[in-house]
């Protein structure tokens, strides 16, 4: 009798299993097929890049990007849309922006070369910078050179991306380095200016830009990127002529800082209202393009996310917050901010997930959290796989999310394919163009069918 | 003692099979820096498509395909080149191609759609076709409708293809009976010609071309594809006016068939040289585009795998034949030439593998072939995944070598990501700056990393 009993459990329990699994089968067909079927993402996409465009922090982009965020989720009808104010820095490049190499023959004049500043750097004032050139591939580098051989230079950085890396993101850590710190590297030995080889992999004529962070205490000197193209020109020149000078001039400057505001839409859980999983990109980008892929596609597949679950008719059992991120380029602040005011609301958040990788094909997410929790998400893989998401195994999170991170949130990233993103990012060529529809489309899907499950099981 | 012999056998069985295993982890990586680092794969379809571009079958674009395919082998230095003759079916689609709308009422005039032949269809002679128009999305449709609905009138196949798939090419296998068999279906029931719905998943201006089959003893009616945007509204129209008429001419015809050839280059084996492994593309490519994706990448990346074994000085131990076979878009005589010299010449193919997908970001392998090779190709899922490799679920081999599968020769496909291929599939979109370098460099590199494991462990 009692093998009868537990065998009925056991049937009972079985049948529960399998109906839920139906059930979550059934609910991720319907995510995609409103994806793909009736998606809004990439109409999103279009106005967010080709009617309002560049939208660097502090700037009218930014403001009118704000503006429509708010707009859009008012309309698709979350239960609450509001804004998170946030002070954040104001660079401006500015109309100047010219380089050029200088040969040291009388015979040959100024070779032009594709320059732009990095964010955040100072300008070199009407007179530009006009000096030779030391070019160096690594940090090690100027520090055995020294003050004796670098004081009064351009330091000139070319270390390229390692084409071999697979994973492309790899390639950008690598490099990142004589971006973000060289300046300041460079002005510890006493150099006037930084050129830096552009963070692309492949041999392009524009150059990518991208912040510099200038050390407390060290000069500031003016720091420009170069077009991986005239990177390799500038490097030949060199060889055969190392006392050539390089001329640049840039009119860029930081004023003071400047409101601005996340932006937060909401669906109210049923079950568990207190407990939030935020979804999230960044909504300003850099200025000399649209900001398509970085990071207009994130915060599109954010609001998707939402807009998907109410047209299915999905009551969510948590919270589910669809952030705009503010300033993710050049401060992290609207991340730091909305880190600072959950801890100060005392709000439970379960999950974090970013989209800052681009919209390109759905490989998987990367996850900062405990070997529990990726253990959980690695449960769901099943259901995942049938839509091309198979890599669960990298770690990472997002930037906006990070300062989450001190609180205990599990990190998510969702994790597109990396192949083309390094010919766009903080590029001019950063454009809607760019971006493929069904390939967008299947990122949103992706992101929502996660916070589906999430929402179901949670993380426990 | 017996243990410890039997011990002493089973370490060294043991670290025979680790060496072997990070030889061939290492000859992967190589495979992968060649063509990352010192790739000719993107050299290589830039030149086939922008200096060659379109080349179908009988065409003198096909006949230059064909010379340079000839050249570049041999200057890379492969052991043999050789051309393998083969006459081709010669379409042409001739200067004029207009299609509208024609509107009952007179105050509206024509509307002009776009439009093109369908590859092999008959012309519409100077005077064009004028008819009422009959929409349908199957054949048994058509079947129900009969001769008394649809005699003298345009069929208008409007069946979209299915954007909820998530792999595109079964969306393309379901949707493609009205584009191959549209004609012939319409004209069993009085049809005076077809107009069918672009094989592309978006809503795009531009038509999509491609191969019709007439049926033997049928007349032959005029056919011709029509934008996905232009779908639309014909069929928006046709719901206000059931009466309104299409308007199309054409002025493609067949002319005899044309002399071409197959282009074959060959790394000789020094171990197995009468075991053949196949790798190939198509060299043909409709008259529309250059036929970067369809299929230059893969003709590329089938040279780009020999080249790169002769880079690493890597000697085969089976022969690998590089093929680029003729007219696959419109009859598949290289396929089936090449197929019948092999059964002529005795020869023993262990296995051929077509890319012809284009060139995107690698997912995995298709394969027809038996249980076991299926499973042996899986048991090295290992050293391939970390390039992203991980999807050998699929059937599927490649039109060209489907020829070679009444000999028993295991089928293998490359396959890359599908979701932008529908977008530029047959239409004037196939052109070389759609193609990501890394993107086909990295498929260049997987089908020559499966083709080392296939020469070094063969299929049995």
């Amino acid at each position: 009798m009692k093998m009868i009993i537990g065998f009925f459990f056991l049937v009972v329990f079985c049948s529960q299993q399998l109906a839920a699994q139906l059930q979550d089968e059934s609910a991720i067909r319907q995510i995609y097929d409103k994806a793909l079927m009736e998606g809004k993402s990439y109409e999103m996409l279009e106005h967010l890049t080709t009617k309002i465009g560049a939208r660097l922090s502090g700037s009218s982009g930014a403001a009118s990007a704000v503006m429509w965020s708010e707009q859009i989720m008012r309309k698709y009808g979350f239960d609450s849309v509001y804004l998170q104010p946030v002070m954040v820095p104001h660079w401006v490049r500015g109309k100047k922006e010219i380089g050029g190499i200088v040969a040291n023959s009388k015979k040959s004049g100024r070779v032009p070369v594709n320059i732009c500043a990095l964010g955040g750097s100072v300008g070199t004032g009407t007179s530009g910078v006009l000096a030779n050139v030391i070019e160096v591939k690594s940090f090690e580098e100027l520090a055995q050179l020294g003050t004796a051989n670098i004081q009064g230079k351009i330091v000139f950085f070319n270390q390229p991306m390692d084409r071999a890396l697979i994973h492309t993101f790899s390639a950008y850590g690598k490099a990142g380095f004589q971006r973000r710190g060289g300046a300041s590297e460079a002005a510890k030995y006493g150099a006037v200016g930084v050129v830096v080889r552009s963070l692309g992999l492949n041999l392009e004529e524009y150059p990518h830009t991208g912040s510099v962070v200038y050390e407390l205490n060290i000069p500031k000197i003016p720091a420009v990127a170069i077009s991986t193209s005239h990177a390799e020109k500038l490097s030949f020149m060199l060889m055969k002529d190392r006392n050539l000078k390089f001329y640049f001039e840039t009119s860029c400057e930081t004023l003071p800082d400047a409101p601005s505001f996340n932006v937060v839409g909401e669906l109210k859980g049923s079950g568990f209202p207190e407990e939030i999983i935020v979804v999230g990109g960044h909504l300003d980008s850099w200025d000399l393009a649209q900001g398509a892929h970085d990071d207009g596609a994130g915060c599109t597949q954010s609001i998707e996310a939402l807009r998907i679950f109410k047209a299915m008719g999905y009551k969510p059992k948590r919270t589910i917050r669809a952030v705009m991120f503010m300033n993710e380029e050049n401060g992290l602040r609207g991340g730091q901010e909305y880190a600072k005011q959950a801890l100060q609301k005392n709000e439970k958040h379960i999950a974090a997930i970013e989209s800052d990788r681009g919209g390109f094909t759905p490989r998987g997410f990367t996850m900062s959290a405990s070997e529990e929790v990726k253990n959980k998400i690695r449960s769901w893989k099943p259901l995942l796989e049938p839509y091309g998401l198979t890599d669960f195994s990298q770690e990472g999170g997002g930037a906006d999310i990070s300062p989450l991170a001190s609180q205990g949130v599990p990190l998510i990233g969702f994790l597109p394919d990396s192949q083309r993103y390094f010919s766009y990012h903080h590029t001019p060529e950063d454009t809607f163009d760019k971006v493929d529809k069904r390939e967008l489309e299947l990122g949103a899907a992706s992101i929502t069918a996660l916070i589906y499950l999430i929402d179901q099981y949670g993380l426990k």
